[in-house]
């Protein structure tokens, strides 16, 4: 088993040696013999490293998202890729989640504006139930949040590729109802994967169809929102604020808008992280299915790329 | 029936008629007959109102706290005092909290820093149930409040006069316990009643009690807190930060420390607002006790002072 994780090794190769005490486990920075990797585990493993892996039965992300795993040029045909689903990061998205849309709807953004101009002046506390929260993606992630919100008393809706029934949550299924569901929602939260389809997916004509006074929360993939379409709406004030977990370029680069943007909350990639003790369960459950010729859970769609 | 309201006697007087269409409502400004008045609906009434109110046979606070009331000199004597309990407020005290909480459980406070400086570092997220949250005042607000942010996954204790037994919620009780409370919680809540017991208990011997690094959040009334010494510990560094909606003058002067403190953050007084229907059928529902000779719900110990 070979482990490329962004220098994170030494915890995944412990963990893992725990889990499964036979196996034969390799850092990308020891020596190995290619031909001996049986699984590989990945979070934005080198260039070219796969190529090599010619005897490779499964390759697990050590995250949600594939896409860096899915891009690589040298990316072995027939070998099933697998995803990590939940691993205790559905309930940070819950937390993160939480926070953000408290945030607009308990006018904090607002406030936080007034305590830096020295004014006191309360405002109407909105009522929960008034605010339309819709979450794209119903995945692990997305379903918890559309699930967690709607219980502590917001309207909530959700979009997702494939027609799903939740209790507490309106649905909707396909691009065809894109229009419609952005239309009735005042808060926006993107927890889509990055693929062909949702690369740019919020740009100037998507974003605009959200109600005036909108605010736009995105913990998913910087890729998914074209930067200055949002830009724009936020200074039109078509939108009344971003609260961003993502962008396309990490770390942002010191020049970007984003910093100082009076509507703009930023956090650096924080959302969720992956739980090793859970993420390490999972990957042995998922060997030992490929093993017995079974289907691993988080089977991954190469076509529709996630 | 007679309403102060400072300001809002018009709303209070339209939605009390539609609920007993039979009773005579004057508010403040109208002219009225004292010794008409049989009950007294009153939110920070004007100095003097209550001494001419020779019949009136119960006084109904339009909030949860009752010490503008008590604070009287003109008090009629072997009158109920009745206070509101919940309406609408315990929800929006959780919408409050688990914001507030989220704040320093997830380095958003840090994170809002690191965004003035445009630095893009993140921290590890930190597990929930790793934050001890302390919640002083377990009555119509706090216990909801406790409740709620154990069901998100904190480590919840509470601390009240009376013993309490809370699903999820370890309990304290008593001044005897105090210490002990304070020195198991992370994040401090503070739900209490301003009195004579309460106020200025949060002194500089009391929150050094908390371990360091702990943050405090006040929603209930200003005065609970020396202000003073709260701001000496947030500069030591003791303390890692406050939330405080409340202050022991409002509006906030100016000139006031809290503003433009960094390791602060300030909301006008919105934690929670009273909902007029709720509020209106549980002071309808305790005239008809007072009526019947029963005890209306949500009655006022005068001695205790809540
Ligand atoms: N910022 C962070 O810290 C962080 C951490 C973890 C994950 N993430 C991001 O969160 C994403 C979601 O994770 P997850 O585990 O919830 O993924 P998931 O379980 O694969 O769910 C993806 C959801 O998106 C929907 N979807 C995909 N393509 C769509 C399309 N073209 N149109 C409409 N709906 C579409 C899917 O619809 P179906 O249900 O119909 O398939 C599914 O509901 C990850 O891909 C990753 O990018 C970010
Ligand atoms: N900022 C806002 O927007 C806002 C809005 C509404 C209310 N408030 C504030 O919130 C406060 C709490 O409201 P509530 O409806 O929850 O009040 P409540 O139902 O009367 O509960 C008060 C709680 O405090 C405890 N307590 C009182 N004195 C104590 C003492 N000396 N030592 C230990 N515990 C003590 C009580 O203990 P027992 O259970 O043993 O009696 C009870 O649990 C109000 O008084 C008001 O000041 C603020």
């Amino acid at each position: 088993m070979l482990i490329a994780a962004q220098g994170e090794e030494r915890r995944w190769k412990e963990a893992m040696t725990a889990r499964l005490p036979d196996a034969t486990i390799y850092t990308q920075d020891e020596t190995y013999d290619p031909a001996e990797i049986d699984f590989a585990m990945l979070w934005k493993q080198p260039q070219g490293m796969m190529k090599s892996l010619a005897n490779v039965r499964g390759i697990f992300s050590l995250g949600a998202g594939v896409e860096h795993v899915l891009s690589a040029p040298t990316l072995p045909k027939n070998v099933p890729i697998v995803r990590l689903e939940d691993a205790g990061m559905a309930q940070q998205m819950v937390e993160y989640h939480m926070y953000a849309a408290l945030h607009f709807m308990r006018d904090f953004d607002h406030y936080m504006r007034s305590q830096n101009e020295g004014d006191w002046h309360p405002r109407d506390v909105a009522e929960i139930g008034d605010f339309r929260v819709g979450v794209m993606g119903l995945g692990a992630l997305g379903a918890a949040v559309a699930s967690r919100l709607s219980e502590l008393g917001f309207t909530v809706s959700g979009w997702s590729r494939r027609m799903k029934a939740m209790e507490g949550v309106t649905t909707f299924a396909g691009a065809e109802t894109l229009d419609e569901f952005l239309g009735q929602t005042d808060i926006l939260i993107c927890l889509l994967p990055r693929t062909g389809q949702t690369e740019g997916l919020l740009d100037t004509a998507r974003l605009s169809k959200l109600p005036g006074n909108a605010a736009i929360i995105n913990a998913s993939r910087g890729a998914l929102i074209v930067e200055e379409d949002l830009l724009r709406l936020l200074d039109t004030g078509h939108l009344r604020g971003a609260f961003l977990d993502v962008a396309v370029n990490e770390p942002l680069p010191s020049s970007h808008p984003f910093w100082n943007h009076p509507k703009i909350r930023l956090t650096p990639h924080i959302a969720a992280a992956t739980r090793i003790g859970p993420a390490v369960d999972q990957i042995a459950e998922n060997i030992a299915r490929i093993d017995k010729g079974e289907t691993p859970l988080g089977l991954v769609d190469r076509d529709i790329g996630y």
